[in-house]
C-alpha cells in the first residue's frame, strides 16, 4: 500500500467519534472520492447527527427503511391494553399485509391475551480453578458471597439488580449466567458493567481463582440457544386467542383442523432437521418491529424463537398460542430515543420508562397475527399467490 | 367497536397496495388522529414512495437507521478483490469502532481470504401417503422424475435452477428439501414458485400421494437449524487470516495464546448451554450490513451462525477462519433496489447481477474483523471500558 | 506403589488375550486375593472361554442379565413377517410386561407394518489444507477420484460398499462422512478399514494436503447427533400401525384422543428441554433386543432416536407410527455369535447373513410396540401402579 | 389367526410374574415347540429364578455378557480412594485392552482426581389451565406450597427428598422438572411415586388445573437431552489428570499438542453435525460399567454424554479432564442386586448404601481412561490396527 493510501485510510477511523455534520459529509465526500458513488440518499436524513452520538462511529448517513402500518391489534394484556397501531419495518412484499390479515383474526376473536411470565438479562462470566475441586467450592461461595455480589453489582447500575446466578463445572473451569433485572432497558451493557464490578468484588475473595473471563458465550447474546430457551433471556411472554371456527372460515379460508394438521407436520419436519423452536415465521413480525423501533435487531436471533402450542377444539375452534422465551425488547436506551424509532415507540404508547412489559406484549401479539396468517397460507394454498400480488415474485 | 371505529379501523387496511404520497401522508394523519403521535421523522424520507412498491403495503414512511463507515477491509477473495469501505447501520455505540479496529488488523495480515464453498437455497414441501411403504417409494420416484420437476421448477423462473433434493420418510410423511441455485437473489420466492410448478407437475403423476404442503420447516427459513449448518443456505464462505503476532500485540494488546485460550472457553462454554455455532458476535457485523443494504434483515437468524477455527502458530501467529453455512444474501430484488440501500450496495461494487458472491466474501471478511476485535477485547479487559467510551453504558 | 504392587498390578494386562480357561480362573483368584470378592457367579459360565477370542480381552467371565419373553409380535414387514417371540435382556421390572401388552395391542391391530427406507454406515476422517481454497477443491477432487476411492475401500472388506461421500469445509479443515453398505454386519470395524485404504490412497494423489485425521466425530459413533438423524446411520426403519378404537379402549384403557393429546404435551416438552427425538421410551426396548441378541449396547444412543407421528383418525382409530433413523444392527460379527446372544437371534430367524433387515424391522416393531404401551400408560394413570405391581419401587 | 394359535398366544403372556425354575423351563420348551431353537445357554444361568422378581417378567434365562478386568484404576476422589480392578461387559474387541492402556497412563500420572460436583433425579410432571395466567400463577404457587409438595413426596420413600422444582410456561401448560436427591438408588421409580403423591396432593389445592400428566418428556429419561446438561440428571462428576510429557511419548506414542490438535478437529466435527457433548467414546466404557453392575443399559444414553476439557501445559504436560452431567448410577436396587452384578460391584466395594458416589468416581475415572486412551490412538495411528490385533476386523 503507497503512502498516499496510508492517509486516505485514515479517513474513516479518525475522530469516529465527531458526529458533525461537517465530519459526517466529509465521509460522504471521502466514500465518492474512493469509490465514484453518490451518498444521496444515505445523507437525506431529517436531524443534526449530534442525536446519534453514543449509537455508532463514523456516523456517515442513515439507511431509510419503508415502514407499513398494521393494525389494530387488539391486546387483553396486563400491560397492553386495547388496540394497537403497528409500525412494522420491512422490504418484504405481503409482510405487513399478512400481520394485517392477522390482525383482523385477532380482532375478531376477542384480541390477543399476553402475560408476561418472566424477565432476566445476563452476562456470564467464567473462572478458572486448579481443579475442578476448588471450582465446586467456587459455586457454594457464590451463594454465601451472592449479597456482596449484588451490592458490587448495583454500584453501577441504578435500575439493574442482580436476580441469581446459574452455575456449571466443567473441568477446572466454572462457567456461570448472572441473572439481572434490567428495568425498561434490553440491558447487555448494564449487565456487562455491573458483572465486572461484581467479579471484581469477587477476585481478591477467591484464592483459588486463576483468572476470569467476563463473557464465555453461556449468557449467548445474539445467539440461539437452549440456555435462552430454558432459563430465559429478556422477556419470556406469552401471547394466546381461541380463534372461533367461523373467523377460521371467512377470514383464512380454511379450518382449524387443516391448520393444525399442517401445523403437526411443520412440528415433526422442524424436529427432523434440527431446528430451534417450532414457530413459522416469528422473526418476520419481530424483525420488522424491532427495526421500527430502535431495538438492536442482531436480538432478532435469540427473540424469534417461539414454541407455538395449537389445539383444535371440539366446536372446532382454533386455540392458538405462541410462548415467546428471550424477547430482548427495550423502551429506554440503544437506538430507541432516535428519532423516526422514538416516534414508533409513542405510536405504541410504548416510549420512556415503565412501558417495557406493555411492549413486550404488543410484540408477543403481534408474532401471532403472523403465525396465525402464515399458518393459514400454507394450506390454503394462497402462500406463493399473495407474494405474486404483493411481493417481488417476479425474477 | 362502535361503527365509527369500525371506519377508522378501515384506514391502514384498505388500499394497501396505494403507495402514492397521499395514501403515505393520509395514513399518517390517520395515526396521529388515533393516537396523537405526529409522524415528523417518519415522514422525512426522501424517495417518491411509489419505489416501495413490492416491498412494503400500507407504506407510512421510513425508519432512518444510522449508517457508520468501517475501513477499508482488504479482501483477498475470489470475487472480492482489494479494498472496500463498509457501510454499518446500527444504533449499538462501539460496533462500528470495533468492527473498524479488526479490519485495520486484518489489512495489517494482508487481509482476509475469502472462499465461497457452496451456493444453494431451498423450499421445503413434505408429502402424504398411506404409509411408509409408499413413502419410500416416493423417494426413489423424484430421482426418476428429477428432469421432470427441474423443467417444470424452470418454467417459473430464469436464474433460479433445480441442483438437487434432499429427502426423509418420517412414518407415512416424506419431507423434502429441494435445493436450488439462485441467481444474484436471495431466492426464497423464486424457489417458493418454482417449487409449487413442480410439485403441481408431480401430483398426477404420484397416484397414491393423498396431499403436500409446499413448506413443512425443513427449509427452515429465518430459523436456526442444524439442517442449515450441514446442508447449507444461501452462501456457504470461509474468511481466514494469520494474523502476525506483532499485529496482535501492537493492535489488539493480547497473544494469539490468550485469545485461543478465551476461544476455548467459549467453545465448552456454548457447547453446555446448546448454542448454535461457536462465533463470538458474528450477528452484529450481519445484520449492521444487512441492513445498510437491503437484505433481509429477518435471514440474519441463519445468516449470522459461524463455526471459528483458530490456531495459534508455532511462531506465536494467530490463524483465525470464520465459516459461514447459510448466509443469505442477494445483490438484485427485494429491499435492494430501495434508494439508500442501493447506494450502499454500489459503494460496495456490489449492486446488480453477478455480485453476490462478491458481496457474499465481503460480508464473510467484515464478520472475521468483529470476531478478531471482540475476541481481543474480551481478553484485554478493555471491553467494557470501551463500550464506556463510545457507548451507552449509562443507564 | 511399592516394587510388590507393580507385580500384581502386571496381572490383568499380561496376557490379555489369552482367553484359556486356566487364565480366566487365575484373573478371578487374582480378584479374590486383591479384594477378597470371590467371583462365584461370574465364574458360571457355560461355554469355552475360547469363544470370546475377539470380543473381549482379560476375559474374567460373565455378567449373567436376566431375560424374559414377550409376544407374539406380529409383524408385516418386508423382510420379517408373521409372528415372533421377542427375548429382552434387562432388570427393570415391567419392561417386559409392558412390550407385552403392546404387542397385544399389535397382534390385535393386524400387526406391525414395517419398511427399511436407508441403509449406510460411516466413518468420518477430516483432511487439513494451507487455507480453505484447497479444502474447497479438494471436495471436488472427492467426486474425481470416487471409484479409485472406492476400489482402495473395498480392497479392506468383501460385503463393504462405499456408497458416496458427505464432505463440509470448516475453515482450512475438510471434514467428511464416508457412507458404506455394511451387509450383515454392523460395519463401524470395516468402515474404519475401509476409510484408512480409501485414505492411504488418496494422501499422495493429493499434494495440498498437510495431514488427516481417521475420525473427527462426524461419523458420531454412539453419541447422539443430528447427523445422524439427518444423514442416518445404520438402518433408517419405519414401523406402523392403525390401532382401532376398540382395541384402545379394552387393552389400554383410554382414547386415541388422549394417547394423542399427552403425545403433544411431550413432543413440546421435548422441544421445550432440548431433547433427541420424540419417543417416549424407545430406548428400553432397544437395548434389551441389543443385550439379548449381543449388539453393542453402546449404540443404544444412537439407535434409540426415533421419530414418533401419530394420527387420530376421524373413527376413533389411532395411527402411530416410529421412524428410527440411525438403528445400528447386527445378525452377523461382533457380539452376535456368543452361545447365548446366538440362540436368541436363531429364536428370531436372525442369525446369520442376509437377515440384517430382518431384525431391524423386529426391532422397529417391537419399539412400536413399548410405545404404544407406554404412551396409554401414563394417559390412563397406570404407569406408577403398575410399576408397584411388577417393579422395584420399594425403596 | 386359528383357535389353536391363541392358545399358544397364551404362554408367554399369562402368569409372567411366575419365577419359579418350572416357569422358567416352560417358556424354554414353549420357544423350542414354537421357532425349534433349543435355548440351551440361555438356560444356563446359576441362580434361582426366584431372584429375578421384580427385575424381569415371563424369565427365560439370561444373556451371558462376556466381562473382561481391568485396572489398577488409581482414583484420587472424595469416595473413591486408591487402585480399583474394574470389571467390563462386552463384546466390542479391543475396548478392555484399550481402557487397561489409558488407565496404565492414570496411574502413572498420579490417578483420576474426581470430584462428584451435583446430585439429583427428576420426574417431569406437566399441568394444564385455561389460559397462561393461570398457568404463571401455578408457577408462583409451586413455591408457596413447596413444604407441602415435599411433605407428600416423602411419604412414598424413606431415602428421596424433593430439593427442588424447575417450571416453565408454554402456552396455557406449565412444564416442570421436580427433583430429588434419591441416596444409593438411581431414583427413576422413587421420584415418579412421589411426584405422584405431590400432584395428588395439590391438585385440590388448584382450582384453576384442568388437568395434569405425570410425565411430558422433561425428565427426558433415556434420551439425550440438553436439560440433562444444564440441570444434571444423576451425578455430574469431574475426572481430571495431568499426564507428563514423557508418559505420553511412552505409553501413548504421541505428544499432548498431536493429542489436543486432533480433539480441536473433534470438537469443530461434533458442532457441525449437531453432536451432543465432545467427548471421543464415552459410551463404551460406561456401558460396560452398567453391564457389569447391574445398571440400566437404557440409562447410557443420559450417562455418556461428557464435555472433555483439555489444555497443553507449556511443559508438555496434557491436563484433561471429562466432565459427566447425567450419570446416572445405583448401588442398590434395580439390577444391582443380580448374583454377577452384586459380585462386581462388591469387587469395586461399592455395594449396598452409601457407596453410590464412590461408585459415580469410578466411573468418572474409567472413561477418563477410555479418552486418554482412544485419543492417542486416533493421532498415533494405531487404531485400526490394534482392532486388528485384538478385534472382529475379519469380515
Amino acid at each position: 500500500m503507497a503512502d498516499d493510501q496510508r492517509a486516505r485510510v485514515a479517513v474513516p477511523r479518525d475522530r469516529d467519534d465527531d458526529t458533525s455534520e461537517v465530519a459526517a459529509a466529509g465521509r460522504r465526500d471521502f466514500v465518492r472520492e474512493q469509490t465514484g458513488v453518490d451518498l444521496h440518499h444515505v445523507g437525506s436524513y431529517d436531524f443534526d447527527p449530534a442525536v446519534t452520538a453514543g449509537n455508532i462511529e463514523s456516523f456517515l448517513g442513515v439507511a431509510q427503511v419503508p415502514l407499513g402500518l398494521a393494525g389494530p391489534l387488539l391486546v387483553d394484556g396486563e400491560h397492553a391494553q386495547g388496540e394497537f397501531y403497528v409500525p412494522l419495518a420491512t422490504a418484504e412484499g405481503t409482510l405487513v399485509a399478512s400481520y394485517n390479515r392477522g390482525m383482523r383474526v385477532l380482532h375478531e376473536s376477542g384480541g390477543a391475551r399476553t402475560t408476561v411470565v418472566a424477565d432476566r438479562m445476563q452476562r456470564g462470566p467464567s473462572f478458572l480453578f486448579p481443579s475442578s475441586r476448588e471450582a465446586r467450592d467456587f459455586c457454594a461461595q457464590l451463594d454465601t458471597d451472592f449479597d456482596g455480589l449484588a451490592a458490587a453489582a448495583a454500584t453501577t447500575t441504578s435500575t439493574g439488580r442482580l436476580l441469581d446466578i446459574d452455575r456449571w463445572v466443567v473441568g477446572r473451569r466454572v462457567y456461570t449466567r448472572f441473572n439481572y433485572s434490567t428495568g425498561d432497558a434490553a440491558g447487555q451493557n448494564m449487565t456487562g458493567k455491573a458483572t465486572l464490578a461484581a467479579c471484581e468484588w469477587l477476585r481478591p475473595r477467591v484464592a483459588a481463582m486463576e483468572s476470569y473471563i467476563l463473557e464465555s458465550n453461556t449468557a449467548t447474546d445474539k445467539k440461539p440457544s437452549l440456555a435462552n430457551t430454558m432459563l430465559t433471556r429478556g422477556k419470556r411472554v406469552v401471547a394466546e386467542v381461541t380463534v372461533p371456527a367461523a373467523v377460521i372460515e371467512q377470514r383464512l379460508h380454511t379450518t382449524a383442523q387443516a391448520m393444525f394438521d399442517a401445523r403437526q407436520a411443520s412440528i415433526h419436519g422442524g424436529l427432523l432437521v434440527g431446528s430451534f423452536g417450532n414457530g413459522s415465521h416469528p422473526a418476520n413480525g419481530v424483525t420488522a418491529l424491532f427495526l421500527a423501533t430502535g431495538q438492536d435487531a442482531a436480538n432478532v436471533i435469540e427473540s424469534a424463537s417461539t414454541l407455538n402450542l395449537t389445539e383444535v377444539r371440539p366446536n372446532g375452534d382454533l386455540y392458538y398460542s405462541v410462548t415467546m422465551q428471550s424477547l430482548i425488547v427495550a423502551t429506554y436506551g440503544g437506538g430507541t430515543g432516535l428519532p423516526s424509532q422514538r416516534e414508533c415507540l409513542e405510536l405504541l404508547g410504548c416510549y420512556g420508562s415503565g412501558r417495557v412489559r406493555k411492549f413486550a406484549e404488543i410484540v408477543a401479539a403481534t408474532v401471532l397475527a403472523g403465525e396465525l396468517s402464515l399458518g393459514a397460507a400454507v394450506v390454503a394454498g394462497d402462500w406463493v399467490s399473495s407474494h405474486d400480488t404483493y411481493g417481488r415474485n417476479r425474477p
